[in-house]
């Protein structure tokens, strides 16, 4: 670490190669300042997790320097993992109105509201943190009122993009503000960290005009109720959903506990205009022809306990998908949800309903900026240096080439990872060595307890189910008091195997009458591998065999 | 069932409504064959499933009737179940030298080699089985000598396709006879079922030379090594692969069980010219060049045992991708795996690597026909009644509109799922009562022993773990002799969180004080559910309890 000396280190403790859970440390001598502080939804593979958090080890190492946390935007992947940081480091959080109104609600539920201060900044504001001064950009994104940051450190300017689009025909003027990065810019940026998630698209994003036009003609020509879900933090393209209603003359009916608090919250803070009458609860619609409904709700994702999986399935207190329905699915799948959402649209189309998604023209728009929106980025910021961000790493390699297109040398491109330390010191840049980090694995309460080891367990229980012997000795002589019994579960239907599990009892008779009394746990040993290799060869299994062996 | 008269009924027994497990039986009153015995590989939520094949109940209960299997191609979606009905039908299977050559192999890997007639089939031919003759097209598809079927039955011609695409411009004659279709359909045809795979995608699809020519300029630029990898059937591709590396010189080493076996059965039918001294062991590699070396290898779906996923992890013998490798991943992603591919295109990019894969242009294409040409394959054949076949639910219902657009009325348009049979009449069809109709999961050697209740009992103990609870107590009295001792697997690290393991004991030894003795059931219950509730309380955890209490 450089001494009496300027310097500003980036240290990222989430977001680098991988999408999701956005966080980096600022620091310099004085100052820290975490940007962002997301979460991840786990991979299919990490079997039981709720979420994925970042390590704050480092931060809370460095307590006394830090001065804040900064929000970018209000997405789950940038202010998820607030409730299990806070608790631990008392500073405030600056961000937009709206991005501060999700993070109070969420701290509210985490009931650690109390102990925050949250500050709201505004466009255009500079706030001071120590020896760095933040600038806040308005940006375009999938959520109203992101900020991209133009930071002024001792070792010059970083302007940092957030998750942008330049949407250049926007709605309503949520638009990127580019002049205010140019401006910022134009006293020359040393270094510029910039959303990678799109790179490998070509040519623009779509603007959300088109979307607008593509759910204006679905409505028009409905002849039954429209349901519509789309991701809930996506305030702009909702209000869009009730005042095309409004047009056609729709009540709009909203089910899903975030989405209606999404929408509570923009309403207060007067983010959202909502035509009188035309925002009315599901209980009321049965008293409506259905070319007068549409039915706003969550489950983009097919998510299983959703509004839409709900109605769906005929599980919901007062909707249900039905002939003529028309839906609308205005969003990205998620890779991993890919299955789950197919098997829905296929049974909404068994249930008579037509349904428009992603396969449909212009049914969503990304809120990431596409290659010649990235290119526009960097020519408008012209930095020193670039490090790609917010990507896989392919993404990054991806972005770090597009940079060499305009003009940024090779060795002036950085690749950061989670945990790679850059410093950027007035002569040039440097890369710090890894500092050991490790995703931490949140499951129910339990933070970080549920480890390789830990899910090792699940993977073998969740695909080959777990065995379980039991017998009572006599410690004395090893003679059988009661057992052997055996107990499966996740295994096979005991009723149309019961051969196998009573030739294994024989097994572990056998096992016990050659071996001389004493050594209790190579009596264990030699059950579970006895019975292990029997499984296997009956069976093609290999279950957890857990032999509980008590000596009286 | 209809009686003394003439008819065809359709029984589905997989491939109707989803993808994948295609197997059908066509019966008449004096004969029944099954066309394609397919399997289907697990959904996630199948947890340790290995594939998913027809429940076989329903040809098994009229198998005096029954004259032959006849399989379209030898995609394991058409041949797969073979081994699991080979036991128990002994009748010939028919099909083409190369599906016929694969099901060999199948078989004798299954040591049911022995006990199968297995008869090559010729295009062109005319195959009596009892009251039906089947009449075999070529059709061009992702796996050479596929047959399109157009069957002559007591009640009319019934066509067909099988899997198929039209290749407009087609290599080496690869191409669907879409006139032995039209002379067959000249005479007319009662009923088509045709592929409805891609019924969602408009317009025609790619052809093979395309794909040819995607890779010679992949390989003309490619200064360093060049990797392949794709769906190791695609017989005609990995031809394509031979030919172009002999061009620009370069050797080929094959690496996976998969590819290494269809290459061979592919060589020794005549199907491959490999020129000579292109073809060579990955052992020798080292010796060349990297501009003349070509790694051809299994793992296009990321599966972590793949050539693929072990020369990226550095688990292969002899191979390891480096920097200056060209990757072209050549196959669609299905969707469950997508986060297994990009993880592992992100490694190859760690290593240097530079990876084509589907989002390159004309990388792939697909085997299935695109929208217009299913409205050729409609056009040609021109049947009275339509059955979409191959596809999902919203597949088979986009299918059917575009036979209506086609001039086919609504009326004359049928949709099956699996168990919907459907019997053809001269003077109509008619729709049969679903039939009771599972699918039958296979884990390990163990045949439809794996059902819900286990599955449930799997996503538990995978999601949560277990916690086994044991004591031994005194039978009299109930006082306890040994214990509660608490071991749990997948739950949490023990060492870290003892003291809740600790806190579960004490709980138990309260259960025990304020019971009387006598209901052994009863204690076991009270113990699951104290123990569930005190888990979800403290941890927000619901593992799989069991309480394990023996008597002496």
């Amino acid at each position: 670490m450089p001494d009496h000396q300027d310097f500003l280190t980036l240290t990222p403790l989430g977001g680098y190669g991988e999408i999701g859970m956005n966080c980096t440390i600022w620091s310099t001598a004085t100052t820290s300042v975490l940007v962002d502080c997301g979460l991840m939804f786990p991979d299919d593979y990490l079997l039981g997790i709720d979420v994925v958090i970042p390590q704050f080890d480092h931060i809370l190492r460095q307590k006394e320097k830090v001065r804040g946390i900064v929000l970018t935007h209000g997405h789950e992947d940038h202010i998820g993992a607030l409730p299990w940081l806070m608790p631990w480091l008392h500073v405030p959080i600056y961000g937009s109105r709206f991005t501060m109104a999700l993070v109070e609600h969420k701290l509210r539920e985490a009931n650690l509201l109390d102990r925050s201060e949250l500050v709201v900044v505004e466009p255009g504001q500079r706030l001071a943190l120590g020896d760095m001064v933040f600038n806040f950009f308005p940006v375009c994104h999938s959520i109203i009122e992101g900020f991209g940051l133009g930071v002024e450190t001792p070792v010059g300017r970083v302007v940092h993009t957030g998750d942008f689009k330049l949407d250049p025909n926007p709605i309503d003027g949520h638009s990127t503000d580019l002049d205010a990065f140019r401006r910022f810019s134009d006293e020359g940026v040393q270094l510029l960290l910039s959303d990678s998630t799109n790179i490998e698209r070509d040519g623009h994003s779509l603007g959300e005009r088109e979307i607008r036009d593509t759910f204006d003609g679905i409505f028009r020509d409905a002849t039954g109720r429209v349901v519509v879900t789309l991701f809930s933090s996506h305030i702009q393209r909702i209000q869009e959903v009730f005042d095309i209603a409004a047009k056609y003359g729709r009540k709009v009916a909203v089910s899903g506990r975030s989405l209606l608090n999404n929408i509570d919250i923009a309403r207060d803070l007067g983010f959202m205009r909502v035509p009188s009458g035309v925002y009315m609860d599901p209980q009321d619609m049965p008293a409506l022809p259905d070319n007068e409904i549409v039915l706003l709700v969550t489950g983009s994702q097919g998510e299983p306990l959703s509004a839409l999986s709900r109605i769906t399935r005929g599980e919901h207190r007062s909707l249900a998908i039905k002939e003529g329905d028309t839906v609308i699915m205005s969003s990205r799948f998620i890779p991993g949800n890919a299955r789950a959402i197919t098997r829905l649209i296929n049974d909404m189309y068994r249930l008579g309903a037509e349904v428009y998604y992603e396969n449909f023209r212009n049914i969503h728009a990304s809120g990431h900026a596409y290659r010649e929106e990235l290119r526009t980025m960097l020519e408008t910021v012209r930095p020193r240096f670039f490090v790609p961000v917010h990507g896989e790493y392919r993404h990054l390699v991806k972005h770090c080439r597009l940079a060499h297109e305009c003009g940024i040398p090779q060795e002036h491109t950085i690749i950061l990872e989670d945990g790679d330390p850059l410093t950027l010191l007035p002569e040039g840049i440097r890369k710090e060595p890894r500092i050991n980090l490790e995703t931490v694995l949140v499951d129910g309460k339990g933070v970080g307890d549920v480890g390789s080891s830990v899910l090792k367990e699940r993977q073998i229980l969740g695909g080959e189910g777990m065995v379980v012997v039991f017998l009572v000795l006599d410690e004395q002589i090893w003679e059988i008091l009661h057992g052997p019994d055996i107990v499966s579960k996740g295994f096979i239907f005991e009723a149309h195997y019961n051969h196998v599990l009573e030739d294994a009892k024989c097994i572990v008779l056998d096992i016990l009458e050659n071996m001389s009394p004493g050594d209790l746990e190579k009596l264990q040993d030699r059950i579970r591998s006895t019975l292990r290799r029997f499984f296997r060869k009956v069976l093609e299994r290999d279950p957890v065999v857990l032999p509980v062996i008590t000596m009286v």
